[in-house]
């Protein structure tokens, strides 16, 4: 069953340039890509009309998609008081099936703005390995592993996490190919020193990736002084996190470029292996502050674009992102020409992909993942666009509602509003029962 | 002819909490709010089913709309370059009907996105005032006055685009009650002083208000010091500005809230019959600076949203303004508190109404006119939405896509995707063309 796209522009974040033309889709890869001559053996033909873009999937490179159930509690208050009174209170009721009619939802809302791939860290991530399978949606999950103190059972959870989390791997990763499994140490607050050098270890061992926040809040580096007694540069060595293949950093707000400068400074770090997850919009809503993302992008470094939970977002979208990104680092630098709008697809594609180590996706070329978003462009808002300019187009331009199709592995999951693998209804109506249990 | 909202979450932005119930209207104005009881006398009722919300028609309160035929050109340029290279040379080649179709198509993207009325400054205006007539969307216009120097013709440029602003004025101003006019100052380094300060002593003897872009640049600052010898707390108080009944200063970015600032100060400023329009978007697209709005929203000042032209933005979207004024404020001052999304809603609507003269606009009250914005909340980005806090899931999870019908007056103006009242393929294919013409 082979799937031809007639007659759209072809964008990816590698190409300066888009393309006029046909791509054919066939066992879940992309067979050709053709200019001129329509390729003709297809069993199914989109009309593109030249009205329609076809990009590679978005990749939600950090998030929590079970926080689909907390939106919007404690909103505008300050962090410690949203977390203390707000979101651990209603977390602690969270049961392993809200986690996964939670993260169901939040999938409805990922497929319709044209997320093919998310990579998720929460707890009972069975749940969320469910859901990403029921929906065929790649996923690269993780558990949060947290705390170094005993329970009443006397043992440390930080050990029972960790546990909890090579079980996940043994039991998930590689699944459909559709899933990863990462190992997931929370924070360096959270973790001991001793467990992260553990954890890491282990990562580089058994050859797991690791996805981390790191340096989210500005807090965060006084208690790395006061507590680790260590700079932040200094912990990243210290540890070898960056030493492990995939090592992903979500937020990273507060790192510094400087760190990666690798001018014949000794004391630098090699970030080759590692990616930072930028996350512009929570950064914002919880006054965690603005990354220096255009330093970075000179870097050695992968640079991708989650949207966290949607208790801090307050979206599931990656355009949301995407745009976020290209405006807010022109304003603070108060330069029209940083981080350009062409890096940013790249990143919210191709890079987010590498991150997790799924392979051959996120660009439209042949032999790579048919995981692709079908864009409407016979809208008012693209009045003007071209070949050259189609990336800012769909940056600054563009709206996550102009998404007629998702499609994983050269399946549709969504299209011209309908769910194709998962009941629409059925989720949204358990999604708000368990928002009503958890919060009531 | 009587239309009901049945069942709806009712909110504005001087409401804390959303109401459900009902809202009829007639004869263009909202008759009754009600909650319980569904009140009776309709000819056509709207079914909320308690899963929509009923809101005031935003205000996009600086534009100019006909850009729309200039989006994407010169693209993350340095704003000069910009300017001098992209958007002058293709500005030369617009000629009447092309500000007509231009703004048409402004007009479909800002209807489909809510938007019940637009301020706009550009020239050749008569097309903007018939687009907008023909579209039935109230448009608050004004003719952008510039340039000291003499024409081949021996008249300043600044005297004819004056009495072209007052031609217009005598013509559109009142006009099926849709309409209001403005004099159009273009900014204070395009007219020259003694020009600005005779436009001021029109507009306050001629009771008309004033429309101009203050300080959007830091550069301005140093033109002012520079060229003019004076600060820009002088230059608003030598012109007089401020004393005019709806003055409305565009971007800002550079303006200090210590100006307004009357504790017992003889320096401080009197801004409480003027409004700024807060520009975030474009004002990090082109790299001009972050406004301190959370210093202003203790100030008696009105405050309201604009898009600017899509060509610096490149939306004509008052949804993506709201989200980006309630995220970016709180990331750059690092205070999760700042810029609340109710007020955010506020500025969007009733502050942006009031700015341009419109009265009994902007609000869901019994005697308001019905300037209203059906949103469908039946989305999974809304899951969990309440009562309490649908203005923050309105500005943050919201998408103006989710927006089935705007109303102006009493009259839908777009439902589902039709617009009715205009020609879309029409108004598309002409925005084309005029794109192409003045483009090749």
């Amino acid at each position: 069953m082979a799937t031809l796209f007639k007659d759209v522009y072809i964008l990816d974040g590698e190409r300066e340039r888009a393309r006029r033309g046909h791509v054919v889709v066939s066992k879940g890869v992309i067979k050709q890509v053709a200019e001129g001559a329509v390729p003709s053996a297809a069993d199914k033909v989109i009309e593109g009309r030249g009205v329609h873009a076809l990009l590679p999937g978005f990749v939600n490179a950090h998030t929590h998609a079970a926080m689909t159930l907390l939106r919007g509690l404690g909103e505008e208050a300050p962090l410690m008081e949203w977390l203390q009174k707000k979101i651990w209170p209603v977390e602690a009721k969270l049961k392993p099936e809200h986690i996964y009619h939670g993260t169901a939802g939040g999938i409805l809302e990922m497929l319709a703005t044209g997320t093919t791939c998310f990579a998720d860290m929460y707890f009972e991530m069975d749940g969320v390995a469910q859901a990403a399978l029921d929906a065929g949606i790649r996923c690269a999950l993780c558990r949060g592993i947290t705390d170094g103190v005993a329970g009443p059972d006397g043992v440390r959870k930080v050990d029972r996490s960790l546990e909890d989390n090579l079980r996940l791997f043994d039991k998930w990763h590689g699944r459909e190919g559709l899933l990863t499994v990462q190992l997931g140490p929370h924070a360096p607050y959270t973790v001991p020193f001793d467990d992260m050098k553990r954890i890491v270890a282990t990562a580089k061992q058994r050859g797991i990736g690791i996805h981390f926040h790191f340096l989210e809040t500005e807090w965060e580096l006084g208690y790395m002084q006061d507590t680790l007694k260590m700079r932040p540069d200094e912990y990243l060595r210290e540890t070898g996190i960056l030493e492990v293949r995939g090592a992903v950093l979500a937020h990273g707000v507060w790192m510094n470029p400087d760190w990666a400068d690798d001018s014949g400074s000794r004391a630098a770090l090699d970030f080759s292996m590692a990616t930072i997850v930028h996350c512009p919009k929570s950064n914002m809503k919880l006054g965690s502050g603005v990354t220096p993302l255009d330093r970075w992008m000179d870097k050695s470094v992968g640079l991708a674009l989650g949207t966290d939970g949607a208790s801090s977002n307050n979206r599931l979208d990656i355009w949301d992102e995407m745009r976020a990104a290209a405006l807010v680092h022109k304003g603070a630098t108060r330069n029209p020409t940083a981080v350009p709008a062409l890096d940013v697809l790249r990143m919210a594609t191709l890079e987010g992909a590498r991150a997790f180590g799924f392979a051959n996706k996120g660009l439209i070329r042949e032999g790579w993942a048919a995981d692709l978003v079908l864009v409407d462009l016979d809208k008012p808002h693209y009045i003007g666009f071209d070949e050259e300019n189609l990336a800012s187009f769909i940056v600054y331009a563009g709206s996550s509602a102009d998404v007629r199709g998702t499609m994983v592995a050269g399946k549709w999951l969504y299209l011209d509003g309908d769910y194709k693998t998962v009941n629409r209804d059925e989720i949204m109506q358990k999604a708000l029962e368990s928002r009503k249990s958890i919060t009531s």
